[in-house]
């Protein structure tokens, strides 16, 4: 996209200047706006031309029966697909009779632009009807990230060249027409109109409509409020039915004259509590945004920026459109996760409908990491969702025969929503995935009593799945069999790398927080909360920990995927056409599977998440091996691989990388971005400058970085909370300033050399030569596209 | 069924003496007719009450879409079920008023007979109606085996005491309704009313009806005629609907006069040629049945089948319960395959819709070897279905990116309707499971010309897919990754030891066929035939064959079943609860696949198709190291290792499992017979008494002999058509008879030692004593049921 001429490169927005109508879809995901809790693709304020119109709310949901031809024991029955809730963002406007549409008459001017420091969509439309009649329209639309429940329009209409008689219609529309989905028609039709008519009213400039679905039994409002400014005479009036409720505003304009509307609308949903509750909560959600006012409502958007800005911004010099693709993705992960608030964080945020809005682990790999560091109290939220879940988990791990919970692979409301197991239920890597990220969050945020609880339950609960899900064999290693690790070519393998190397952090982990609840007076919460583990299990966590296999092929001296991944035949990459790829589009499953061929970072995941069980040797080793094989038709790869790459020394393969991850949707490189956004590739952008090019590592309980810049960049700058300290990380290629702004001081290696950083102080330190390596080679065809010159391969 | 004392243990027939109302469905597959051809099941002359009312077609089938809830590249889209096809075996009968239903009145005698002399099934009943009239009945039901379209009834009804008027319907009926299936309502709906009409006509006592399939577009035609004999005055009146016709016979009858029906039906279908022909077809089918009359049929029949026991036979002296099983064993293996003629032998023949009416790799691996040594011109025509679905086996290789052909692993018309791919397309050793049955046929039956071509046709085909399905390795061997072996508790392995021998067989077998063609003079076919098999692809073959990888588990002196399976955890038995098998019902693949357990003989299936591979210190460690772990929650286990335990000298144990493979429908050992037979545990029965206790062996080339009988039996007698000439083998405890029924010498081997059995000779030779061993153990509660009293464990 940013390569199309109508994209501005600019440092705090994303600029469209003419409207892209064969990239509509796209841009609908790209401009959308959310707080985690609200989400609005960026739909034209008319609704149409659209690609795909969204609205969202996180948590809300549909259940479906989930179709199998041969059914098995312990298959989810039902689905859960998120609901496209009624539509709050539509106003429609006729100038003299001629409806406003974008495709008809003479579009004169057309931009949109998302400022990431306003937190607000704008456009601005110069039109000249069918009539002849020309009009400018300005709108600015915000999804509140203070107000959770409120998005807000400021919507007007200038007339140019004469008088005309303008109808401005505001909206909400339920059910909305969708575009006929392709596949499996079934799943069309349980969703055709999910939303079941409860209540409506329109009183005034107000209008108000409740809905439910039919099998998830949630409930939901949505009520619109206006302000109005228009030159005298002008007319109103408001109906409601049970899909739709409209305000019109009837005005005449002489030029110059404009038509001003600040549409207010408040959503709010619930499974538990009552219509007349919902009704009031959003009644009283629109009362305090008029409270606001529009301006005191950008006023705290701006200031709620502005404090987010600066303790998570990335600066970089050097690469605008880097810099620009990165602010991007920060503001994104922060629009997906901010105000979540007990809900999860789907893998597409809530910026459209894929993988039928479900959260997976890119949420606790990805996105939860970067909060950790940026947002802790929305990384909390999202952990707590985690925790929230447990009843699910330990139900789901109950039927599989395990301990403790299995969380679930995708889900929306907690249950397990794969219906194909071997790329879902096999994968429990992602119990340990929360686990990490309840470890990360413990050690950088601060381990809060609360924090204490709700994390220790689930290290505890994670440890008892992985107890009960190994086994010791007989040479006393302890196996961890049948599972499936991040990578989606291949499944149900024996001692995935990744998997045991997290496992064993995970009952390392579990161990140490019970193991310090029993040191009296140390600890926040005291042991007797975990009285139902015993010793006993606690030792087993440990031995197994300690006897955690890890493979390892001697003969090509690199660490296989799992055992015998190094055995399997190599992809026929030279053989595989260009037009062949994702190759799970056009190869079986069964193929993929035993071939040596990676989607995404799995042992290179490894290397970053358990850094300390490898060499860097290994790494190097390891790196440069899985560089031949992986073919990123994952999202979730390049951002990973750009992490290691730097790390080993390849910094100009990191840097083409961070390209890939940053510019995901931006470029649309997966063509899917339609669908939703990456959130987790965006996130991972963020992850490559501070785990890339900071080189900094966090898993082993203190905070080591070894930052080192590709040729291209002059300078990077990051920032970090560590316990509500703010950490600022400037490198350049000769050396790095750490800066603590902050009333404690921060401990940190750099480059293996301890290093305190006192309150408010600046330590500076030389970064050591990288020596030049060979590039390694990537599957053919497969190679990321390569950032500008470079001074050396 | 057996063990219910309504149950006569008979020579030659199948007799139950009361109908037993709660195992109807059970006793409809147990007293099914066919002939390959067409299928009736057991049900009531007059309907009802019934099980589940089935007549079938071979090869006639509605398609249905396969749900997906995530959909995969290669994924079949359609399934293919069995129809219930129109009801020609319904005779009603109305006494007075009352209608003929045995739920009411007072049965006083009921009898059904499955004469396996005859090939008849017969009833003889005596009941009082309601209204206190005592009537008799007796109806003999035959599927033709000499008039394939042919089935006929002769019904025949005396009133005992007094006068009466009956009324006999005799009736045609399309889309009877079913009993609901528990399940995917969709599959329901879909075959609800699979018949659409074409055609109906009543004239006389004719009548006919056509129908046609929506979707797979097949046309059916069933035509009924009758012979009637009355005592005067009687009438008779016909009529014909859409769905149904009727031929209605009124008289009166006095004690001791009968009313004698013979009804006739012909069925016909077709995917190619018009109604009008099928209807031409039909006709012409009753046309030749009346021309033979119903006695000539009898007289045919009974000739067909003294033909057939002459030389497909097993005596045995010393066990009447298992005398009868096997010889019901070896009828019903007969009605499947007798009259298949180009269409596929089903799991469970056409005895009921188990498994959708597909086959599976039990016919080439269990039903196909019965009938090459006891009616190979119907195991040609197995093979030749077989050869017939090349071109989508061709296509489904090609899909699948691999060269040759890849059958499927269940179908009806050939293409692959498995919708879980790790137990369907996964499982390519059906591949090699038809290479060896083609093999063996060659072998056994006779390489004629029309043989050579089929079959080396289908050995090239596999071959070619198994050299682009494995590969070497950096060692040297040849990997064959990813499959799943006959085993359905594991799942995609490496190097399953099974199907590496047998595709080691396979490529051999292909390599030999050619070479030998190559001989000018020498064979029955040119070389030519397959001009497009370079000498490289041959050697290619000959080399992947020889350096096939077997795995072996030094440690434990034992085959794993494919690779890393012997490092895997044991299942934990002792935990498991005896109402917890068959295991896959009560827990989840994923934990299947992941641990020790076996569902049904592999690694020991390999034991016997690749006998010479293994030494005998390798059977028996593999043997025991296998029962220890194999529950048996398939019916196609008990008479493999039956086999494989009279070959280690556990002789006992190897009864134990005869009596389970024999009885399996009979005592309805899985609580499924009712949906159908299990025809390849039938099958197995006869090989329990040929490979087992025969000792017979024949993947060398030659024939072997071994046989041992276990202290139960006195005699064990079976008798083999080896290229034509007929070969008794007698069995006691000291000896062994080879006795040859032809006008050329068989060569063998008695225990290794060379014997020549000439033309109408008979050879003796001593039976070695077998040497005790301790039994093995099986997993807790999963031992066999044993046979009465022995001498030692």
């Amino acid at each position: 996209m940013i390569d199309h001429p109508a994209f501005d490169v600019d440092d705090w927005c994303l600029i469209e200047t003419e409207l892209l109508r064969d990239r509509l879809a796209q841009t609908e995901s790209v401009f959308a706006l959310g707080n985690g809790h609200i989400g609005l693709r960026g739909n034209l304020d008319e609704g149409e031309p659209h690609g795909l119109p969204g609205t969202y709310l996180n948590g809300f949901y549909e259940s479906r029966p989930l179709p199998y031809a041969e059914a098995g024991f312990g298959y989810p029955e039902a689905g859960q697909t998120v609901v496209n809730v009624t539509n709050g963002k539509l106003i429609r406007l006729l100038v003299d009779d001629e409806p406003f549409d974008v495709r008809y008459g003479r579009l004169i001017h057309h931009e949109r632009v998302l400022d990431m420091r306003a937190g607000v969509l704008r456009r601005q439309v110069e039109w000249r009807s069918p009539g002849h009649r020309a009009i400018r329209v300005h709108s600015t639309r915000m999804v509140s990230l203070v107000q959770r429940a409120m998005i807000g329009i400021e919507y007007e209409v200038e007339v140019l060249d004469g008088r005309a008689r303008v109808v401005l219609q505001s909206e909400l529309v339920a059910n909305e027409q969708l575009p006929v989905t392709i596949g499996d028609p079934r799943v069309a039709a349980a969703m055709e109109r999910p939303l079941e008519p409860v209540e409506h009213l329109a009183t005034g400039v107000r209008a108000y409509l409740a809905h439910c679905t039919r099998q998830s039994g949630l409930r939901m409002a949505a009520v619109m409020d206006h302000l109005l400014d228009a030159p005298q005479p002008w007319e109103v009036e408001s109906e409601a039915y049970e899909d739709s409720a409209r305000v019109t505003v009837i005005a005449e304009l002489a030029p110059g004259q404009k038509l001003r509307v600040i549409k207010l609308v408040a959503y709010g949903w619930s499974g538990g509590r009552s219509v007349p509750a919902l009704r009031d909560q959003t009644a009283a959600a629109i009362a305090a945004a008029r409270h606001t006012g529009w301006e005191g409502m950008q006023a705290e958007q701006r200031a709620y920026l502005d404090e987010f800005w600066g303790r998570a911004d990335v600066h970089i010099d050097g690469d605008p459109e880097i810099q620009q693709a990165v602010r991007f993705a920060v503001f994104q992960v922060l629009q997906a996760g901010a105000r979540a608030e007990g809900r999860a964080i789907p893998a597409k945020g809530l910026t459209g409908p894929g993988y039928d809005g479900h959260a997976f682990w890119d949420s606790d790999s990805f996105v939860v990491p970067v909060l950790t560091y940026t947002l802790p109290a929305a990384a909390a939220d999202a952990l707590k969702w985690r925790h929230s879940m447990l009843p699910q988990a330990r139900a789901r791990a109950k039927q599989l025969g395990l301990n403790g919970a299995a969380f679930p692979w995708r889900t929306i409301a907690g249950e397990e929503c794969s219906a194909y197991w071997p790329a879902g239920t096999a994968a429990f890597h992602v119990n340990a995935d929360i686990a990490d990220a309840v470890a990360r969050f413990q050690q950088v945020a601060g381990n809060d009593d609360y924090a204490a609880r709700f994390g220790t339950d689930l290290l505890v609960e994670t440890a008892r799945l992985w107890a009960s899900l190994g086994a010791f064999d007989a040479q006393g290693e302890f196996r961890i069999d049948g599972v499936t690790g991040p990578d989606e070519y291949s499944a149900i393998a024996d001692n995935n790398v990744y998997t045991n190397v997290m496992a064993k952090r995970n009952l390392l982990a579990a161990v140490g927080a019970l193991r310090s609840a029993e040191k009296a007076g140390s600890s926040l919460v005291d042991r007797s909360r975990w009285s139902d583990v015993s010793d006993e299990e606690l030792e087993y966590w440990q031995r197994a920990a300690e006897h955690m296999r890890v493979p390892y092929d001697t003969r090509l001296r690199v660490h296989p995927q799992a055992d015998g991944f190094t055995d399997h035949a190599v992809w026929d990459f030279d053989d595989t056409d260009p037009s062949e790829y994702p190759l799970l589009l056009h190869f079986p499953y069964f193929d993929l599977y035993r071939k040596q061929v990676v989607k995404q970072a799995d042992l290179v995941l490894a290397l970053l998440r358990a850094s300390h069980e490898f060499t860097d040797e290994d790494k190097q080793r390891d790196f440069e091996y899985y560089e031949a094989l992986t073919v990123r038709d994952s999202s979730l790869s390049a951002c990973i691989q750009a992490i290691i790459a730097a790390e080993t020394g390849h910094l100009d393969l990191a840097y083409d990388y961070w390209g890939e991850a940053a510019l995901m949707d931006l470029d649309d490189l997966e063509h899917n971005t339609r669908d939703g956004l990456h959130i987790a590739s965006l996130a991972g952008s963020w992850m490559v400058a501070v785990y890339g090019f900071g080189g900094m590592r966090d898993t082993t309980g203190s905070l080591s970085f070894c930052p080192r810049l590709p040729g291209a960049l002059r300078r990077l700058s990051f920032n970090l909370i560590l316990r509500g300290i703010h950490l600022n990380v400037s490198v350049t290629a000769e050396e790095a300033r750490y800066t603590c702004n902050g009333e404690a001081h921060i401990d940190l290696t750099h480059y293996g050399e301890d290093v305190r950083v006192g309150p408010g102080g600046t330590q500076v330190r030389a970064i050591p030569p990288v020596p030049a390596r060979p590039r390694p080679r990537q599957p053919p065809g497969r190679e990321p596209a390569q950032r500008g010159r470079r001074d050396s391969g």
